[in-house]
């Protein structure tokens, strides 16, 4: 098992976890638990892979998709029932899932052919579409769309336009990936620290 | 009509019925109505498809599907508002449905290569996948990840479990697809019988 | 730019305004007003081209329809701080962009070898489904399900009929798509007008 591998598997298990922890107060049982595990996981690279048509999708392929988050999931059924759970350390690590699942889909996306302005799009989809269907199936208005979440899409739209710039001027695909990476974490992490937003939606009566 | 068809068929009849109910009090209209009924029907076997590439999918090819929905729809739309409906015999004919498109996902998944766990899950998303989205259109949190609803999905994943199980050591396909129907709906309606439900996910403060 | 893309590009702009103005009141910000937009745009073309399985679905190929509809959205996103928009005006245009939607899906069914009620369930499913993601991303009903939003799919469902029907007696492909654009257009603004109603679904207690 390769160190890309690894770190996907680790951005699984945590999407996994932040699935199943919307699901506090909701009534929701082990199968509930467990679909939201796998829908927040998996459901960016879904609906990406669906839109290029690269089908069977990607998580069925490799069965380690499947298996690490059913554990995550089922691991925080458990543990979440004995200990509160620690909150810093996974808003940390969903900011590194989020980057890394945004460098993977607009990676796929340019390798697939579309322009440069779709391929960033389907980064940014591949890292937040998870969460909203997540929040589409807990009954809540997407986290993504609104402002007290802190710029999460911002951060991975950023990071994928860093990726496709660096790649454009230095053609150095360690060197993008790092930079993509690196710009999402950051400005994600800043985002949460200084409770930056985007402006709201207002209309005018 | 061979008989393996006219069962499909009941099913989808009775998932659009179910479909149809589950507008009761929402103030929806006769097109909503039939939305339902088709989403309801077709949505497991549909997000099957999607996932697996075999597109166009399956009720776009048969007019007879379409069809069974509507007039389903239709009918439980004018009889609704006259009679008070069967509700024991819809939950049985519904467990009926759920234990023939469990079986048929998980046969289909098989048939397209996927891996056990995979054929598995596709075989529970096509029973449970449309009741989800009919959930989500109506907006509510999708009963079948609610303890209430008793061992919906449950019932799937071992009637899949067992078609799987059952194959492996006695490679019968009739004894398989018996077994796996058998078990999902003697699981259900004992469920439904005596309130079986699974444990309900809870976050410790 | 000829004159077919220049029309659909309208219709797409308008679908994206409506988008965004779904989000009044929903504590939404910019970027979940952009996805509003590029959801109820490309919604319905999204869902009929993974039914159809023709992917890379089509507004990923042509730079020109995400670009209109970002341009819609981040428009009415600054536009409707200051001044109040013409609902008139935006409910005439809708209902032009919903009568092309559905000829153009109906199209584009047919031409992929489905059966006439599919072709005509893909045209209504073109028109009205990026409408009803919308409304699932906003956590209401769909708006499409309901009468008070007068004979919309109705009026999709019409001129999809009046398209393949002309065709069938008369194989003219202007005659049969002026007159489905026709119908689509006249049935709904009829309805706005005079407030027609589907009937509501109603159980027997």
């Amino acid at each position: 098992m390769n160190i890309s591998l690894t770190l996907e598997l680790v951005a699984v298990g945590v999407c996994a976890v932040t699935g199943v922890l919307a699901a506090e107060g909701k009534q929701v049982d082990l199968f509930g638990v467990l679909v939201l595990a796998v829908v927040t996981a998996f459901g960016g690279g879904t609906v990406r892979d669906l839109l290029l048509g690269d089908v069977p999708v990607a998580w069925m392929r490799n069965p380690y998709y499947l298996l690490t988050a059913m554990l995550a999931g089922l691991g925080t059924f458990i543990v979440a029932r004995y200990r509160s759970l620690p909150r810093t350390v996974l808003l940390v690590a969903d900011a590194f899932g989020l980057a890394l699942f945004t460098l993977i889909g607009t990676k796929k996306g340019l390798a697939f052919g579309v322009t440069v302005p779709v391929g960033v799009m389907l980064g940014v989809i591949t890292g937040v579409a998870g969460g909203i269907l997540r929040d589409v199936l807990t009954g809540t208005i997407p986290l993504v769309f609104r402002p007290k979440i802190y710029l999460y899409a911002t951060a991975a739209l950023c990071g994928a336009t860093v990726y496709v710039l660096v790649l454009h001027w230095m053609p150095s695909e360690v060197v993008a990936a790092g930079s993509s990476l690196a710009t999402t974490l950051a400005l994600r992490l800043a985002a949460i620290r200084w409770k930056l937003e985007l402006p709201l939606f207002h209309v005018r009566r």
